[in-house]
């Protein structure tokens, strides 16, 4: 059984609190948040406490805050040499104080408030300065049913940046057609089992590979159609460039 | 029974050819294509043809064929009012010659060859010139087990267009991604689990409410390291544009 104490209660903490409550193999033994009002509602499941001094022992501590929080809030934990874990995609490992036996677990999935999430869908970037810490982070991804992989600071880093491509811009892509079908009166529905299918696609075939439409095939006159309709769009830009890029990657001019 | 005359055999033809095929409430009586090569796998399955005089009766004559050879297969074919629908986004119902009767039936979704799709996932947007015509389509694509909609040929240009943002944009991010992680020896099996559930969000939440990450944040020092970090890529316009893109959309400088 891996004994845990959560450090913070916002989106990833309450995540990770539901996780581990659901494996037997591990526990969360304590739950930490500076304002305890945020953990009342848990009370019954595990200890909560809003007291960095009363922090119980435990085989890993999280520190689920947010980035700008995570190195103070290590450098006030009252002890040494036990094995502190972040959970931040573009902290470094040795922003955590170094007398602690220092680590990273960062989860990259994207977190909705209130939406349980399967943690099997959930790969865990571990980190870590020796490979016996490096084993109990191993054995904590795996009693969650994750998956987990090596992945060091400066890997971590272009994950998150990669991850912002994918999942903020990748929306924001959707939010676009949102507007552009909210326009001309379409149902959105129509556009969401493109969606959907467009991102399982990657499950059997690489980007390059699954890549069609009007910009890998050459096919000017619909992109000048498409051009055509955005004149005076702010979205207009945004095609222009998407555009380029597939053009780019594919060897086109 | 609907019976069917398909005309094509690209990807397109070949995906409605085995769900018609599925479905006990339609069938493909003829199946034309002009190199009749194409068609020889099918042989055993419905009557196949290359000369378009010899094309049988039917309730619906569909033509898949690419967008430039619609308007021309349309005037060669040897008959009157009977009705012929196309497939594409980018077409005119008008293109179609007005002898005959005339419709569309858009599937909007990304076909890939080779690999079946459940059509229960393939919205189709239909089109007709009166309400005869407009109900035969609609029972066709309830045959096939579809969702259909009502759609003119100015929304069905923006869904087109819609299309490509969210397919091959999104695509475009996936590989931009998969070229930031090689680049640095990260399996880019990590980052699938997240561009699978950005997708899945939307069924739960409008884009708009479902947008995290710096942008819409305002979290100014991450973007400055991710941009520091895209320093010479081709790939920092995309994420200058694309943040500039969810801040307007939320309101933020």
């Amino acid at each position: 059984m891996i004994a845990v104490v959560l450090l913070g209660a916002g989106n990833v903490g309450q995540h990770l609190f539901e996780a581990i409550k659901k494996s037997s193999d591990t526990e969360v033994v304590q739950w930490y948040n500076r304002d305890i009002a945020k953990l009342q509602p848990f009370k019954n499941e595990t200890d909560i406490c809003d007291s960095i001094e009363s922090l119980k022992e435990a085989d890993i501590y999280i520190i689920a805050v947010s980035d700008d929080a995570i190195k103070n809030l290590a450098l006030q934990l009252p002890f040494n040499d036990r094995l502190v874990v972040h959970t931040s995609g573009m902290t470094s490992i040795h922003d955590l104080d170094k007398s602690l036996h220092r680590g990273v677990f960062y989860p990259l999935q994207s977190f909705t408030k209130g939406k349980p999430i399967d943690f099997k869908k959930v790969p865990i970037c571990l980190e870590a300065l020796n490979k016996q810490h490096y084993v109990i982070l191993q054995q904590l991804a795996n009693a969650l049913g994750s998956k987990s992989y090596k992945i060091n600071t400066e890997q971590r880093k272009t994950l998150h940046l990669s991850a912002v491509f994918v999942n903020n811009f990748g929306n924001q892509l959707f939010r676009i057609a949102h507007e552009l079908s909210d326009a001309k009166n379409i149902n959105f529905e129509i556009l969401k089992p493109l969606i959907v299918e467009t991102a399982d696609k990657i499950n059997e075939l690489s980007p390059y590979m699954a890549q069609t439409g009007p910009a890998v095939r050459g096919d000017k006159k619909t992109l000048k159609q498409h051009l055509k309709e955005l004149d005076n769009s702010p979205h207009k830009l945004v095609y222009e460039l998407m555009t380029q890029s597939i053009k780019r990657t594919h060897g086109k001019r």
